[in-house]
Parts: structure tokens; sequence; C-alpha cells
């Protein structure tokens, strides 16, 4: 069997070499280059792939996504009919992003735009600090990401709640669930971390509407999908003042627009999709490992919930 | 007995109130109306405090700090001979602390400086993430707060190291101590945090001869006192890259005077020694606790060992 990888150039040969670092004797084709297009039984994809693409493969038994986010490989026109999705479970990109949180709910927790312009202007004064008892972290999304965001903000003694499409329940954190639990926490939320799948569901789940439930100068932090986001309410709400400030990792489309307002707005502070990163060498065991069992016909892991979306 | 306070206006009242909120009879001064100088019994003084002026109350039996730092107290004159000093240990020191040494070190480890600067330069562009498991982080000082911040580092991931005078062993810490250990630790440290308290022996740790011992492009992150560090030697280890940048919170003298090249410095990330602020509240059950001690006749709490300097 042939394996097929597609990203970015750069990123490609890191791929292929860490995957013949677990299995030597794989047989890995970069895209385009993919030879006998009948040979190709699996293909590990980032978010560049055309997946119409994928259908001239007639003997292809397994689709993985690069990232913990399979939005790309789901929407239409989706996988080929009957092959199944899998996504990356790494403990590294799990890592990357509870970092990314931590330091922007930190950010704006500890008033660091305020001190930032302070300093330009020599300013030494300290501010009156809100105490962290009392700064209250929504987190939508429960699932590996937003579970290790939320341990992480308890640790630190804030006060968590966590918003998940069914009832979830994680010790210390309070569980909100569907769409009235989703308004109920916006409504006593004051710093929103987003780390959601990005489905049908969930597109545009922040918009004018739910924006406006939340207290006046709440803070966002999207480390999730810029899908999830209506960009021009979220412009309007910090202009307002509604939102005091937002840390944004993803948008669409992607890379941001040169001329977009998120570039130069001072309540905007914008990574280009980096808060968590795949590390091929640290992914690639569990890509194997589904590649030996698609060979093997045995169950295959971390595989996607068509239903669900994710 | 009476109860002088001595601090910054502003906050004067809210600590006579939360002295009294904890034991309504107290006989509260606020300095300079001490009264009869004869009455004064205990005195919880911040730094803007002359301690000559101490000597002018005869029945002095306790001075308190009004922060866990002590060395205000203790620098020539010091205090009148025999009264015992103690410091604050506060629940919401300790946090405020170990958040801002989060935010400071994940600042710095996830590259935002030169994210803010491409995101002013309109830049989309993933720089390569060093990993958290080959970010050495080295703590100077093992208190109260050295020991928060190197658990919550050890948390995320990070390999933790720490110096303190003494041997101490921290599950998971490789522990450092005397001369030869802090330049074995600087040798392997690439985000240096110091919280040490300020003694004879610490002024001046931090200068061109240890700032050398770092790797090239460590970073360091200042949360103890100004006087810990030799500013004109860390300016040029700025200058020179040695030191790829710093984040401080304590100046000497402080405030930071306007024309202090630290201000403009885009190396230096600055905040008016607001990391982590005593709360009153927070703090003044412990404070009546050493003033009920001493009317009592009964041990004190907290206590500064005058040998060790803090």
């Amino acid at each position: 069997m042939a394996i097929l990888l597609s990203t970015k150039a750069g990123t490609m040969a890191d791929w292929r070499d860490a995957l013949l670092e677990v299995e030597p004797g794989l047989d890995i084709r970069l895209f385009p280059d993919a030879g006998d297009p009948a040979a190709i039984e699996a293909a590990v994809c980032w978010t560049q792939h055309d997946m119409a693409e994928l259908r001239r493969y007639p003997n292809l038994k397994l689709l993985v996504s690069m990232g913990a986010g399979v939005d790309h490989l789901l929407r239409p026109p989706g996988p080929p009919p009957g092959v199944p999705v899998a996504r990356l479970v790494d403990r590294r990109l799990t890592t990357g992003m509870t970092e990314w949180v931590l330091l922007n709910v930190l950010r704006f927790h500890r008033q660091d735009p305020e001190y930032r312009a302070q300093q330009a202007a020599r300013i030494w004064d300290e501010l009156p600090a809100p105490e962290t008892e009392g700064r209250r972290i929504g987190i939508l999304g429960l699932g590996e990401l937003g579970t290790a965001s939320a341990r992480a903000l308890l640790g630190l003694g804030f006060p968590v709640m966590g918003w998940s499409r069914r009832p979830k329940s994680i010790g210390g954190v309070q569980g909100f669930h569907g769409p009235d639990g989703l308004d109920a926490m916006l409504a006593r939320t004051d710093i929103l971390v987003c780390l959601l799948p990005l489905t049908p569901d969930t597109r545009g789940v922040l918009n004018a509407r739910t924006l406006a439930l939340l207290p006046r100068g709440a803070f966002l932090v999207n480390g999730a999908r810029g899908g999830h986001v209506a960009q021009p309410d979220l412009l309007a709400a910090l202009e307002s003042g509604q939102v005091a400030g937002a840390a944004l990792d993803v948008f669409e489309p992607e890379p941001l627009p040169q001329d977009h307002p998120f570039w130069g707005h001072p309540k905007v502070f914008l990574t280009p999709h980096a808060a968590s990163i795949t590390i091929p060498r640290s992914a690639a065991p569990q890509v194997v490992e589904n590649i030996r069992r698609v060979r093997d016909g045995r169950p295959l892991i971390n595989l996607v919930d068509f239903a669900a979306g994710y």
C-alpha cells in the first residue's frame, strides 16, 4: 500500500521522514507525485488539499488530518464515500494550545495591553487589579484542547465554566450545554475562550447576538477556527467597547488579507494560525498505527464522528 | 496598645478598614498622626516609611511589612534594636506573582514580541516554535514565591531548575545552591526568573559576569527587587543580544526615572511594581494574629530571620 502526503512543501519532507522513522519500509508519495492512483490506500492531508481530487484514488481506505481539526476534510464535497477519517490527538498539540490560551488569558487578566501603553508613555501607575477569584472564564468546547485549558486555568485559581454540545462533567468546571446553556454561560463570562470544532452547528456561533450576551468589556480568545466568529460582528463589538480585547489565532480566510482591519486594530492580538503547531515527529506514531490497522483490517483510532462533524 | 499604619495615603484607609473588620476594637493610628508615641506597640509599614523615625516609639514590640519583601525594613538604620519584624505570607501575593511570571515566561517562550511586530507589519508568518520540553527555566530563589512559580511552570511541562542559598528539594525541580550552583544553573538557563529576597548577599547578583554565563539569547524575568540587577549591565547585555528580552517589575530607584532607557527599550517589558499587589483584606488576618500574639506574649508568626536577611 502507498501513502499520499499533502501539505505545505516545507513540511512535507518532515512528515515523510517522521513516518519513515517509525516504519522505514513505508511507501510514501508526496503530492502531486502520487504515481499510480490505484496504489494509494491512505492519504495524510492538511487544509491546502483539494478534497475532490481524492476521488481519483479508487483504493483509498484512510484519510488522516494533519491537525486536531478535521473541518477542512469534511466540508463539501467531503471525503470519498465510505473512507474513514482520523484526526490527530497529540500531547504536543494540546500543550501548545494550552500555552497560547494561558498567555492570552493572562495578557487580558493582568491588563498587559494597558501596561504596554503606559510604558510607551513613560507612565508609572499601578492599575487596580481584578482578583483571580472574580475573573470568570468561559470555555467553548470541552474536547482534548478545551479540557486541558480548563484544567490549567483552574490550577491558577480562576473560576472556570465550560460549554459543550452534550452534557460533560469535568471536576471543578461548571458545565453548560445546548443553546440555553450557551446563552447562560456567555452572560457570566469575563474571558471567553473558543476551542470548539468547526461544524455546521458551530459556524458563526460568535456573532452580534451572542457577543452582546457577554458582560460589557469581556475579552475573547479564539484558538479554534475563524469560521466560529462573524468577523464584522466582532469588529463592531470591539468598536463599541462591548468586547474589550480579542486574541485571535484563526481567521476566515487564512492568511488574513493584508487590508483586513484586524491587522491594525489596537484591541486585537493576532497570531498566524500558530497557537498549536503539529510536530510530525510527535504525531507520526499514531498515523503509522492507523496505517497498520488498515493493513491488518483492525479497527482504527481517533476516528471522526461524521454525524457530530468532528 | 495602638497600631501605627504607614503607607501610601490611598491604601492607608483600606488597611485600617481591613484590620478593623478582623478586630473592630483595634486602636489604629494613620501616620503621621501617631498621637502619643508611647502608645504605639505595633507598626505596619511599607517602603515609604522612614525607619529612623520608628525609634521615637519606646514601646514598639512588632514591625510588620505590608509585603513579602522586608529589605525596606532591614536596610540601615534597620528596625529599632530588639523589635521583631514579620513579613506577609499571603496566598494572594503568591497567586499574583505566579500569574505575572507565567505571563512573561509565556510571552518570551511563545515569541509574542516577534508576533506583535509581525502584526504591526501585517506579516503572516508562522515562526519556528521551540518546544516546551527544551525550554529550560531557571528560578533564583525557592521561597514561597519561587516555589509556587516552579510548580506552575512544571505543570506546563517546562524543565525547571531552582537556585537557593541552602540546598532545597522540590519535587521535579533540579536544585542548585551556593556560588558554584549559581554559575552552573545560569549556564543552562534559557529563561531566568528572579524571585530572591534582597539581602547584602543577593544585591547585584545579576551583573555583567553572571548575565554572560547565560546561553546567548536567554531571557530575564525579574519580579523580586531592582537591587538584584546591575541595571547598566543588563542594558549592555540587551544591546549585545546576550539577553534577548527582559520583563521587569522592579527597579532601583522606584518609580523608574522618566529618562531611564528601560522605558523606551524594545526588548524590555516593564510593569510599575505591580506583579503582586498586597490586598489588605486578604493580609489583615495574619497581621491581627501577630498583634494578638504580642498582646498575649505568645510567639509571633512569619518572623524575619535577621541573620539570613529575610
